[in-house]
């Protein structure tokens, strides 16, 4: 086992510096393909190559690939034993998925394509994972947590149910990533984090009975995590390069492959605490109760070279009554600023409902750096709240 | 058996009538993102939407996601049977390599990748094809044709030979196809009719011993036959699309794919009979021995709306020896037509080694639309060649 994650350790460092070496010569052919995005948040508003999240992705298929023979190894050379199709094929799966995902994510940023593809595709891309999970596992039921048990009894089978909700992790995950984004390098290391986080939890549970299936997820998170830190050195702030969608369909989608095929997704959802409040927070602006602007990522104040939160404009009246409690209740609780205005036929306005600009909200305009590293430094943090939540706290909820 | 084709097939026309449905309103979406050519043999020189060969093959692959568990629907109802994962397995990996090849075709067209990238990147999205092979199969003896076996005897094992030679028929059919065109419609229609010969041969082949062979190639064939056939009515002259590298790759991986794991390589080459003689008549200009222009395709004469042979240019003097030898071959042959300089320090010329100006050579100038149409003929009685050396002739070979 420990030879075989040796290999993989090593070919993910081999792709790693494939990357660091790839990303700069592929430049100029992004700007001459007009996949080239302007920096908002720059005094000089540089064009930067957008979408270069393709090429770390494909340095990781490539690495997958010749990685793949590799766990098989022993039974090549031991034909009696008989080939293991069934952990093979979640291998194959997991990478179409995966593949499909980046060609989805790759056509949105050249085609921009519409929300409803947006929400079509991953659950398509996530059809033949599905099927592998019903011939391989098909386990559709659930332990009850602690305190229902008395409503719910031990445990409940959700049956399809289930394989809807498998479906939605991979929509989630992937658009999560997405709406998270907005400061350099806040994708790359977000993902960096979580893919660290999980690496941490897959070798803490190596020992456990389930540990061929944190193997299973090592293999794929650490070609993940070594490519995505390449990936950041030209992401981070100043950023030299954008990673667009099809990073963040890429990275959300192999984190849902392994939390689907190595049966942790609740685990894995742990460390997207921050994706999910800045999610829920969003919802309203998803949903149209509020106006949703189509930039809602922080502006820059020319003035002092300091971000300051992003806002959106309404007139009082053209918003619904569910639109004014919302905001009502967000203002309360001092999640969003909103200054109403002061005459008839003047817009009133709040600031935008995403986490970034309610850091920035919170802790007063900041630099472009400063910021995106206290977002990692919260999303480390964040971690490890999952740490605690899964391990002393769980034994409250669960038998474990 | 019959019902799971039926629903193949009626999966597969409803993917047909998707694409005629969806690619119209792409267009727009392609020429927004300088996703576009210029069709040089049309006197307006319009601008058309390139690559849209990704919106035909996104719709295959989701037809054959969803197409997937009806193979398989009996092993559902029956668990006792236990459920076939090596065959599972093969499904997976070949829409693998195919969602891996439409990937690098899409990323080509929009980023004009380089020759070495265009070699390199189908040999690794066609190893998990391999792999496939190798743990389901692993039969790499190949049977020597009758007049060799005194010299050979009856068979002989390629071993490592045989990937080789499976990698590099990925690589040549994906190329094979994309230098065998330049004329509206040529891609798509000669990708339908080796698709359509290649499901003539399976169904007859049906009653055969390796009957499951060629059923799991009819899944494949039937699907890209109908999308090619939609992509082919926006694609034929006069063309309001064009298809892209993306087309090119995707078409020639999937007939890779089933060729490949469906035991009939060699049959599956014979359909690409002017695929070979093009890419053979080609080599000298594809390895530099004669000048080599960007665009080989014929030009449209303005004055008579005809299109004539391309040519290229060159000193005498600076020709190799070899460069000369093949020229005087090509004209010996009747294969080219050079014009040698009249005075020192003039250019010489020649036509372009395509198969698409010798037939203008041969014919005189056409149309665009008379030379599409032959050429689509000549594909279809070649076809017809085929089925005479596979069945007739096969048996002067091989015992069969």
């Amino acid at each position: 086992m420990w030879t075989i994650l040796a290999v993989n350790v090593i070919l993910s460092i081999g792709g790693s510096c494939a990357i660091l070496n790839v990303v700069p010569k592929f430049r100029d052919m992004f700007i001459k393909a007009h996949l080239s995005g302007v920096d908002l948040n720059k005094k000089n508003r540089p064009e930067i190559p957008e979408a270069t999240g393709v090429i770390s992705s494909c340095i990781f298929l490539i690495v997958m690939f010749i990685f793949i023979p590799f766990p098989f190894s022993k039974h090549f050379f031991n034909k009696e034993w008989g080939f293991p199709h069934q952990e093979f094929v979640q291998f194959i799966a997991a990478l179409l998925s995966i593949c499909c995902m980046v060609l989805l994510g790759f056509a949105d940023d050249v085609l921009n394509l519409k929300w409803r593809h947006k929400l079509l595709l991953p659950t398509v891309a996530s059809l033949p994972l599905l099927m592998v999970y019903y011939t391989n596992f098909n386990s559709t039921t659930i332990i009850i947590p602690k305190p229902l048990r008395i409503l719910l009894g031990h445990d409940m089978d959700l049956s399809a149910l289930y394989y809807v909700y498998m479906g939605m992790l991979a929509v989630f995950c992937t658009n999560a990533i997405n709406i998270y984004a907005g400061v350099n390098g806040l994708e790359v290391g977000q993902s960096a984090v979580i893919a660290g986080s999980l690496i941490l939890f897959n070798v803490i549970e190596l020992n456990g009975d389930c540990w061929s299936n944190h193997l299973f997820s090592l293999y794929f998170m650490i070609p993940f995590f070594f490519t995505s830190l390449s990936l950041y050195q030209y992401n981070k702030y100043p950023a030299r390069v954008f990673v667009g969608d099809t990073f963040c369909y890429f990275s959300g989608m192999t984190v849902a492959v392994v939390a689907i095929l190595g049966h942790f997704s609740k685990t894995a959802l742990l460390f997207f605490i921050p994706q999910i409040a800045n999610f829920v927070f969003s919802l309203p602006q998803l949903f149209h109760l509020l106006p949703c602007p189509r930039h809602r990522l922080p502006r820059l104040n020319e003035k002092t070279g300091y971000l300051d939160p992003s806002v959106f404009q309404f007139k009082e009246k053209s918003l619904s009554t569910l639109g004014h409690l919302v905001l009502k209740i967000y203002q309360l609780l001092g999640l969003v600023k909103v200054e109403h205005a002061e005459k008839d036929g003047h817009l009133s306005q709040s600031t935008n409902c995403t986490l970034i600009n309610l850091a920035l909200k919170l802790m007063g305009p900041k630099h472009e750096k400063t910021l995106a590293a206290g977002l990692i430094v919260l999303q480390v943090m964040c971690s490890g709240l999952a740490f605690i939540i899964r391990y002393p706290l769980a034994s409250l909820f669960y038998d474990c």
